[in-house]
Parts: C-alpha cells; sequence; structure tokens
C-alpha cells in the first residue's frame, strides 16, 4: 500500500549523509544555532553534531556566528551559520526574447547577474548556444576570480523538455525540436563545466516563488510564466510537480483562446494566444509600434507599455481588460484542479498586476467551486523575469543539501 | 530551501514504529519472505529483525508461511507474509443514486459488501445518516461474529468537504451544505465507533485505482468518477494530492459544457452538465423512460443502457458519441496539466468504456502538447462503482501501516 509509507533503512554512509543534509537543511531553514540546539533539534548525539559541524566546517558550508542569543538553557552557545559564500548555482534561461543568467551562493544572495537582448527565435539554436555558453563562461570566470566556485547549472527553456536526455523536445516559441541544450552547452563549457540539468522555464519558476515567498505556510503553489509562452509551475505538498515524463503544466495549449486565433504550434485558439506576451503586443500597439521591436529589451518595451497604462492611454488599457478575461479563466480552472494556497503571476503578467490581478481574483471568486477559492491567494512575482533563471540556481544548489559530501569533495579537489 | 529535504531524525520509540512500518510495507508491496530476506531487503539487523516479527505475529498483523522458493543463498528460511485478516477497514460511499458499503481485510480482500439503492438528493441528509449507520453497524457485527475487528471507516461523498470538521461541505448534486457526517455517523455508532474519516470521492476513488492497478511503475494517476457529479482524484509522484484545503481535483464545474445547460450549482455549463450520469440519461432516453427512475439501482439503469448500444440502438449511441466529445475535452485539459501516466474512468464512463475510450484516447493524442499525450495510458476503471468505497476501505487500513503499534494495541485491547 505505503500511499504515505517510510523511506527505507539506511546504511551506514548514507547516514552520515542524511544527518549532513539533516543539519544543512535546518540551518537553512530555521537559520543558525549552537550545536546544542542542533543536537536537541535534530534528536542526534552532541558528539555526532560536533563532528558533523566540523566536517561540514572544513568543507567551507558552514562557519562560526556569534553568541546564541535566545532560548538557550544555560551558558550560551556559539552559534554555527550557513556559510557557503565560496559556492554557487547558476539558472540561465533562453526565451524568445532574452538568454539570462543569475548566479546565487548557498544562503540564497545573487553574486552575479548577466541579460542580453537576443531574437532567439530567428537564430540558430546552435548560434544562441553559442551566446549561453559565453555568458556561462563570462560568469564563473568573475566569479571564479573571487574565489566562487560554480558547482552546477541549470538551463531553463520555454517549452516540452527531457531532462533525463537534456534535450529541448519542443519549444514551439522559439522554433526548438529536439534541441541537445545540455550537451550543446557541455561541449561549450568545455572540462571547466559543472553539472548541467535541464528544466522546464515555468517549474524553475516555481521552485523559485517555492523558496522566497513570505507567506508562512504555503505547501501549494502555481506559478504562471508570462512571456510569449504562457505555462505552469506546480509544487504540491512541497515538491515540484513533475508527471510521468515531466510534461506537467503544459497549460499554454489548453483551447482557452479565441477559436480563430492561430498559434505557433499549428494549433487555433491556444490560451496563450489569448494572454501571452505577444498578444497583449497585438491588442495594444499596431505592428509598427516600437513596442514590437525584438531588437529592444523585452523589459524596456513592458516599461513603455506601462508607462501608456499609468497615463491612462485607452488603447493600452483595453488590451489589459481583454488579457485580464482570458487570464481569469484559465486561473481559474487551476485553483480547480490544483487548489494552490498561492498562484503567483510572473513575467508581464507580473509587470501590469496593478491592471490585471484585482480582475483575476474577482473571476476566481465567482466561478471557483470551492469556499473563498480554497483559500488561494492571487500574488504578481515580485522576482520578475528572473523567476525561471533564479529556480535553476536554486534547482543546482539543491545538490548541496541532498549531497553535501560530494560537494565537499568537489569544492577541496 | 529542502526542495527534496530529507525527513527529521527519529527518537527510539518512533525508530521501532518506523521500522515496523517498514516490514509490513515491504511483505505488503513486494510479498512474504524470510526473516533472513527482510534483513537484506531493509538494511536492519537480523536480531532487530527477529524482534520485530515476533511483535508483529503477536498482533495478528503477520504469519508464518512456507519455505522460502527462490532468491535466497544457503538454507531456505521460513516465510514471514502479511496476515492481518482478523482486522478490516470500511469504506462507505455517499452518492446520488446509493449507498453502499465495503470492507476489505489487511492484504485488500472484500471481506464484507453492501449496497442500497437510495435517493439521496430528495431524502434529508440525518435519514441518510442513519441509512449509513444501519449498514456500517450491520457490516461491523456480521465481520466481529466471525472474529474480524473494524480499525476504521471512511465516508466518501460526492463534493467539497472538510477533512478536519469531518464537514460535507458542499456537495450540490446531493444537496448537502455544512453536514456533519464524520459526527452524525459517530453518534449513530455510539460506544463500538471506530476512527471515522471523511473524504471526497474522487480521491478516494484514486486511491483504490492506484493500490490496485496492475501497471507496473504507476507514480501518477489521475482517476475520474462519473456519476452524476463528476470529479478527479489525482494522485502525483504516489501521493494523493489534496491542495492547500483538500479541494484538489474540483473538475465537475469547469466552463466545458453546453453554456446554455444549467448545472445544480447555479452556474450554466459546467462539465458535469455535459458527461455526467444525468447529462447521459438525458441524452440517450426521454423522461419518463424506465432509466430515468431513480428508485432502481443505477447498476441496473446502465445495464439497460448498455444493452441498447449493444443492440446498436441509435439514439443511445448518438448519446454516448457527444458524451465521448465533451469527455475528450475536459480529459486532455487534465494530461496537458497534471502528466499522468494513468488516467482512469470510473463510473459509468467505465460501463461504457468500450463506446467511449477510442474517441477520448483519440482526441488526447492530437490535442495534448506533449509528445505522445506524455506517456498516458486511458483506461476504464474495473472497480466500477466500488472505487470509491474501496479507496476509503484502504485509507482506514493505512492507519496500520503508518502505525502498527497503535493498531495492535487497539485489536489487543
Amino acid at each position: 500500500m505505503a500511499i504515505a509509507g517510510p523511506p527505507g533503512a539506511k546504511d551506514r554512509s548514507s547516514t552520515r549523509r542524511a544527518n549532513l543534509s539533516l543539519i544543512l537543511n535546518l540551518l537553512h531553514g530555521e537559520g543558525g544555532r549552537s550545536r546544542a540546539r542542533i543536537a536537541a533539534d535534530t534528536g542526534l548525539p552532541k558528539a555526532t553534531v560536533t563532528n558533523l559541524i566540523a566536517e561540514l566546517m572544513e568543507g567551507g558550508l558552514v562557519r562560526e556566528g556569534g553568541a546564541e542569543r535566545e532560548g538557550a538553557v544555560g551558558r550560551p552557545g556559539q552559534v554555527v551559520e550557513l556559510d557557503g559564500r565560496a559556492l554557487c548555482g547558476v539558472g540561465v534561461e533562453i526565451n524568445v526574447d532574452y538568454v539570462s543568467v543569475i548566479a546565487l551562493d548557498l544562503p540564497g544572495d545573487v553574486v552575479a547577474q548577466r541579460r542580453l537582448a537576443v531574437d532567439v527565435a530567428s537564430t540558430p539554436a546552435e548560434a544562441v548556444l553559442d551566446t549561453v555558453g559565453q555568458l556561462v563562461a563570462e560568469t564563473m570566470a568573475e566569479l571564479a576570480s573571487s574565489g566562487v566556485r560554480t558547482i552546477g547549472v541549470t538551463l531553463a527553456a520555454p517549452g516540452v523538455i527531457d531532462p533525463v536526455r537534456g534535450m529541448v523536445t519542443y519549444a514551439s516559441n522559439i522554433g526548438w525540436r529536439e534541441v541537445a541544450a545540455v550537451d550543446g552547452l557541455r561541449r561549450r563549457l568545455g572540462r571547466s563545466a559543472p553539472e548541467i540539468h535541464l528544466e522546464n522555464d515555468a517549474k524553475l519558476g516555481a521552485i523559485a516563488e517555492f523558496v522566497t515567498t513570505d507567506t508562512p505556510g504555503v505547501r501549494d503553489l502555481v506559478y504562471l510564466t508570462g512571456a510569449t509562452g504562457v505555462g505552469a509551475g506546480i509544487i504540491a505538498s512541497g515538491k515540484l510537480l513533475r508527471g510521468n515524463a515531466g510534461f506537467a503544466g503544459e497549460v499554454g495549449h489548453l483551447p482557452l483562446g479565441d477559436p480563430e486565433q492561430d498559434c505557433p504550434c499549428g494549433r487555433r485558439g491556444c490560451w496563450e494566444t489569448a494572454v501571452g506576451l505577444a498578444a497583449l503586443l497585438r491588442l495594444a500597439a499596431d505592428r509598427d509600434d516600437e513596442v514590437h521591436d525584438p531588437s529592444v529589451d523585452v523589459e524596456q518595451r513592458l516599461s513603455e507599455l506601462r508607462r501608456r497604462a499609468e497615463a491612462r492611454d485607452e488603447r493600452t488599457l483595453a488590451a489589459l481588460d481583454t488579457l485580464a478575461r482570458s487570464l481569469g479563466a484559465g486561473v481559474a480552472l487551476l485553483v480547480d484542479i490544483l487548489n494552490p494556497r498561492l498562484l503567483v503571476l510572473g513575467g508581464h503578467f507580473a509587470v501590469f498586476g496593478a491592471y490585471l490581478v484585482d480582475a483575476v481574483r474577482d473571476h476566481v471568486r465567482d466561478t471557483v467551486i470551492a469556499p473563498d477559492a480554497g483559500g488561494c491567494e492571487l500574488v504578481p512575482s515580485v522576482l520578475g523575469f528572473t523567476a525561471p533563471a533564479r529556480g535553476g540556481a536554486y534547482l543546482a544548489l539543491d545538490a548541496v543539501y541532498q549531497d553535501p559530501i560530494a560537494i565537499m569533495q568537489l569544492t577541496q579537489s
């Protein structure tokens, strides 16, 4: 049965790994504390904790902090806190209008960031991978020069991906089909290449939002990318929902748009033809308007549109109203099916949050069958267009929490 | 971070509980085996295994079997296998047209079954709970007379429920709103009442299908109830997806039906007005046709319709075609969002599987964005209308796997 069965028993070295991981997770999730409190909080013997902390300290993953301030019984102990400023995870997002790179250290702070306007759909995939390789190599070199080692890279792609083979299976908006992205990047980085993984942009955005949310007690979250394509990343009971083969969250082509509108995927009436970035630009401005210029960074073009909305430009506001209606229909559907605690609107939905959120929230409240929309709160992302790359960096860093031993061996080699 | 963090460290008694649970889950999932193999498979010391098995045997949860046949090194040991025939879990389904009870012993065999045609929507909730109480009490008494103890009861209701308060919040098709079902049943069972829980029918159906599926390696499954109401039960990565407040899977009122069709919920165009049992009956037969008679058991009425379909009755076949189209639209949407390995059609969808599955499968293959429908297989349930009650019984039994100590204390008291 094992609907919620226990994990298997462990051998000795996996126990050590699990205990190191347990301590790191504790320090990350709950903050620094004394060895005595770590022993109390984990249930591990004090001598074991002392040994494990020494090992983590030598590996650069934790460090001594100040004296323990509160909640301590007896003589205050010295705090041990998360370190890991000498290592980082890198996330790279390839999207329709740009390529961006972000590097986070173990505590989650941004230590490097790069972004380039690229008309990806009109550029051969190999040339895009050249650009990606260059951006990642530059970022890693910059970090290395200040003593920071990159332990892993995660690529985010806007479409259907195969994480096992590292292939972008099908991303209609950038015209990629069966592109070996992971192998391509590994070849370009050469001998210095760290672990490289590939994941869908929406899934990585969901991870970033889940890790950084201020809302307490969130275990179920849906993140909606807002770019030319629209995808959902789903966190269920605190874990990323990938589905049988990694395709969960493919909402961009649900038949929720105008049945006459052509989609680059070959279908008609896909949801992203009604709520994607292209739809917003089409509704808000004529073809020769500057906001359609793919050589200008997308955030700049959206700032222009936002300026128009703030100036109460009628066409812009009407476009946002139309978009809000189509957005509401899909969001309500996701809330009915997934009952998330948080639904986070990313990308351009977040840029225009002030013009969209109220209308979408009203629609959700009126149509979702669960009382009070099942307790779902609708919020614009505060991570903007960086959420997928950030999620990629977090995922790369997760290797540290999962297997501190391997990472310490790596950083010492 | 802990995107997939390790579980917390355990104290001694919770370690014993976890190890007992580990052994029971092993015997249930992988079948009986010798103490030596149990030690090898769990990584526990042989002496510990011997003690734990003695404890489980005394508690009636395992028993000695024959000699070990295959895969054993050296002298064949005696097999220890799951017992638990002296205890059972009970599931009760309350639906529009019937109330049914099913009892399963620990190995999952049916040890009692009862079913009554009840026009639940036209009967006061208290009178329905009287019937439920009577059916459950009779079943428990029958089992007790052959020495089988009921360790828990799970109620399945067709709608939005609050598992914490044990309330049916809102079930439009039976007209229940804020009905205290768990307290009501507990009061009727009096001092002999075991643990009672409440869950949505689709979620319990999903558990039953997940536990009993023959398809190897299924971790992601969607079960669709087919009755007057339509709901989805979702298993993601081997665990029931409940969502933030237990409302996940509320698909019956998605706007996928004819926008002019009224729904008992007060909306129009809900999916269940196009694919629910009432829709099928409305499409297939005039109001005065015998298949509309609520005093006749629903399975009997569906048998009559199936007989007509087999006789190639035009109206019946046209009704099934229409239903298949609407069903395909919703199923494709669920496959895009959840990427299940299996999508199981329950209730009347299963009864008419031969007339529905091919058309729905074609629609899914043509519209789902993932290649090869993301590996999703579409199957009619073989559990028929018993899936929700069975799932309830499994959930009641899961308490044994989660905490064998508590159950053994209970059965010995």
